[in-house]
């Protein structure tokens, strides 16, 4: 396959139109290796490590969520040039759907609504609200992750959610105004949860982003690359 | 004691030079109530809780962490609203020490610092590293706090603090380059711990920054009005 | 009367999308107090007399032209705190109509035609231009207002009029273009005046705007309370 | 006298250094015109009949107050076309003194307090404080220029001055902290007034201004062309 | 003619509308003389050798492509002043036509175009490109201007041109995407070139917008003044 | 050698802190690759063919006067992914000197000044000036590149130059008040010509920067790696 022929795809599943204003630049193929391609491997972020894999995959494409090149560089140097020098050195291309996948109708939060088997959905102007019929024990089981629990969730009934660092406080009016009961999301300041809403279930923004690269993998017979963090909560 | 007075005994404690920019008209005397305090009470945040106890309290003066008013305003409405007149009615003056007490030699960090018994310390641009004997459990215990643990910490040994939001990428390697083995702070993003070069130990902003506002009210005889989040982790 | 009934029947009067961009965030309820009203007041400025006055009449709203908060707060102190002591601990809301009730067909400057008896008038982007049958003598009367005239004025004729801070020269320009041969506003510039291509009348900006607050209060059965600046010409 | 040396004697005068920022490039020889000088006249502003009387008097050099080319322009038309013509068709220079006079020892505020004998001066940060025995009425005649008093001033004592527009709310608290209770100004706002600590007395800019360009004249030998506003108070 | 009449034909012919907003307040009527026009001089710059060679043909209006008053101005000194006393004391109108006349259909590439014979012309964003029999001699005879030709040119076939300082690399790859296999411009950087994906024809600045000057003075019968650098190629 | 060795060497030749500010960031080492040093290539720019011969060379280190990645990026495609490609798979580190040494005392303006043999030379805000015996023919055939002389050129005497793009009119007016009667850079404006106080002489951006690289080549026993424009005058 050509990599204008995937690039075509990925903007017809993300439209770039769909992104954030800051995404500018940061979207798209932000690296550019060998034209034609054969094998494509997925992830969240583009690792060290989960760049090795896809390279000793053979892999011709790594899609991800999180581009490598956040702030612009005049320079390559330290973890940034090794990083390159493997993905370059490789004719690997680094394709990133963002804020465009995060606002797709297939995207982010629908994967999320979907595992957590959200109903009567309403969309936020980022994340939706939908009826949960889970106990927040099951959600962490299902997220595979550890969780924290801001203010008294006696049972969720209705829930907003938004993938990666959504905790916004005009996001949480908006949820509310829609019915929901709870909110779930990832990174939660001390100064947004003092004047918060809603209860706050705090997720990891891997735990909660990670399902929607699992799911295009699997639909499109892709090898997603796993690579979550390492974390122990105590006690 | 004249208000007066009591503003500038806290200046000597906490002088407002030491503020960062961004504090600047945020902290002092935010709120202007009678001229005369009998009794001082002391909190981390100006919640309605705490200022409904201060003025049960007959309290001429409440010294807390974090401004009310941090976005400056052209109204008083909603819940700001409600919060002003509780002040202002009851004659209560707000003062402010944020990023002023934060740097103080015996402000936030060192209180911190003594809480977790650490030695041979040495200040960082923000926060400060120094020998620890506790396992992260009884970093827990002494905080009254769970933490999230993000990456493998074998044994501490030295210890990087920064009360409040410090995970910061140059704060992590400045503490890196003076020993530390692990980093302890709040409000971890999922950003810096890709490129984090040591174990972050995530508490909560209230739980680091709380202890210095209560030895300080111990230290002058005030009343410490506790209003810890609400926070319960899942498993 | 519910607060939020009163609102939609002044912004039915004068909507906010009238106003001047400077003046977003400063328009509309700005200082919040009880939710049920029954005596509204009216002034052009929230001045401590005027506040203590309306709380005094057990008023719930106070209804004026100027804001009290126009400069972005981050702190309520002296002469601030004081003021919104009065108002907070009285319940009392303060509803501002500032360029909004300057354009409004109503407003500022309708009411002002309407007391000089201006004719055939036409509007400018700011103020109006009207036939005037009355001398300068009899326009300081109605105004009840010593006024300085800058420049010959021979015999008015047609009018230019722009309530509060109106000597702009591409107004004066505008004015001129629609037949004015004398313009009448407040708080002229010596480097407008060089410039001028019309005579001005100089009034107060309060004698300028009170006019229309002070119909809309007999209109609407309100209390205008008045507090004119203090101004002797000498000689 | 060449015109350079006519540059070092008023540079001398009232330093460049001592003007405030936006008058960069708005001070010194705006216009070069012949490089000797005979005849010097002098006034507060560069009008058109200011200008025509200076080349009638065949002077090389006009000295003002106001430049007449204060906007920025890349363009000349309109009467700045015509008064430009007017200047550089005869040779005429224009050198301006504006804030570094006002800031001077021997410049406008100097002239104003001679003007109004007032004893025991301090210097404010624009403009200066000094005891005086004149009454309100006496400082209209020797100003010669009509008066609005905004307050009631019993008496003044000790008055705070500041040449041209100077009703600035720090300077009027600057004044008070030195003694003074009343202040004389010119172009007075409503805003100002409605917050000001002493009571105003308005003059006119020119008024104020124009003695120090007066007295200068009459020292140096010069001609001083005066072009007073046409002002007329009603009633 | 009355110099309105004169402004409303240019203004039919280069619209200002076309022009680049950098040219605001720089095209157009940008020196005012007298009312009446017999006379009018065309020249592509104000140069003092231009203007004194106006005045001697005692003409009412010089138009020009580039504006003698470029960066903004507060005085009126050196060069400028000396300029403007020529321009000014004769009456002289300067008017202005740039990117508005580049952009014109009947503008300075057009003319450009029209002397180098080129055929089936497609237009650029700036400039526009066109089959070409001449060889680059050719070229340079018709420009009566030296060349530089960076890179190799082995036959030209379709060029792109721009009048003025038009190397630009987006642009060259837009006149790339037509076919051209050489552009022709002035004012080569050498990061441009080093990118640069065609040969670059470098002229001067004035062989390349002068032809459109002369062709419209011709056309309107008015008297073009030529004042070409003076420019020898060594060796 | 060690890479930090030469960079602590290269930082003692053409101190950091004598760049321009907007070099920060595109200075130094802009593109790490091995650690280990033993061949050291040097040129004026990096282009693909430079970056070829230095990788066929097996250079550890490429010197460079302009860097790679002047414009941020947020992503490596085209051709600055083939060029970075090239580098990092080589291992190739490039180090920049730009304006760090345009200032140095052995930098581009000295090794210029030594190939014409100027003398008595004075420093320049940027460049210098010095006596000179040349002709401009002889000037053309010591920097192997053809000139365009702008102006007449009597007889040199006293040149000022400035490597690179130096044609700045307060540059101009330095030189001559230093006794300059010509001035040598290169890419010469239309607008700088028109008001240029000395005749220019336009030599091209390579052959004026290259002699101070070629020189450091020669004194390291480095290879310089020469690229010149390709540039063919007409007629």
């Amino acid at each position: 396959m050509h990599v204008r022929a995937f690039v075509a795809e990925m903007e017809q599943l993300a439209p770039p139109a769909l992104a954030e204003e800051f995404d500018a630049g940061r979207i798209g193929l932000v690296v550019e290796g060998r034209t034609k391609i054969r094998t494509v491997c997925c992830a969240l972020d583009a690792t060290p490590s989960v760049v090795k894999r896809a390279v000793a995959a053979r892999a011709g494409m790594l899609l991800v969520h999180h581009t490598p090149l956040w702030a612009p560089v005049t320079s390559l140097t330290g973890p940034t040039a090794s990083l390159m020098r493997d993905v370059l050195a490789a004719g690997l291309n680094v394709y990133v759907m963002h804020t465009n996948f995060d606002h797709a109708a297939c995207g982010v939060n629908d994967a999320l609504a979907e595992l957590l088997g959200l109903e009567n959905t309403e969309p936020l102007s980022l994340g939706l609200v939908g009826d949960c019929t889970l106990t927040v024990k099951e959600i962490a089981r299902r997220l595979a992750c550890p969780l924290r629990v801001w203010g008294k969730v006696p049972g969720i009934g209705r829930l907003g959610i938004a993938g990666g660092s959504g905790f916004d406080l005009s996001l949480l009016e908006e949820a509310k105004g829609k019915g929901a009961e709870a909110f779930l999301s990832a990174e939660l300041k001390h100064a947004v949860y003092r004047s918060a809403p809603l209860p706050c279930i705090e997720a990891t923004h891997y735990a909660l982003e990670a399902p929607a690269m699992k799911r295009l993998a699997t639909q499109r017979g892709w090898r997603y690359i796993d690579d979550p963090p390492v974390l122990t909560p105590v006690p």
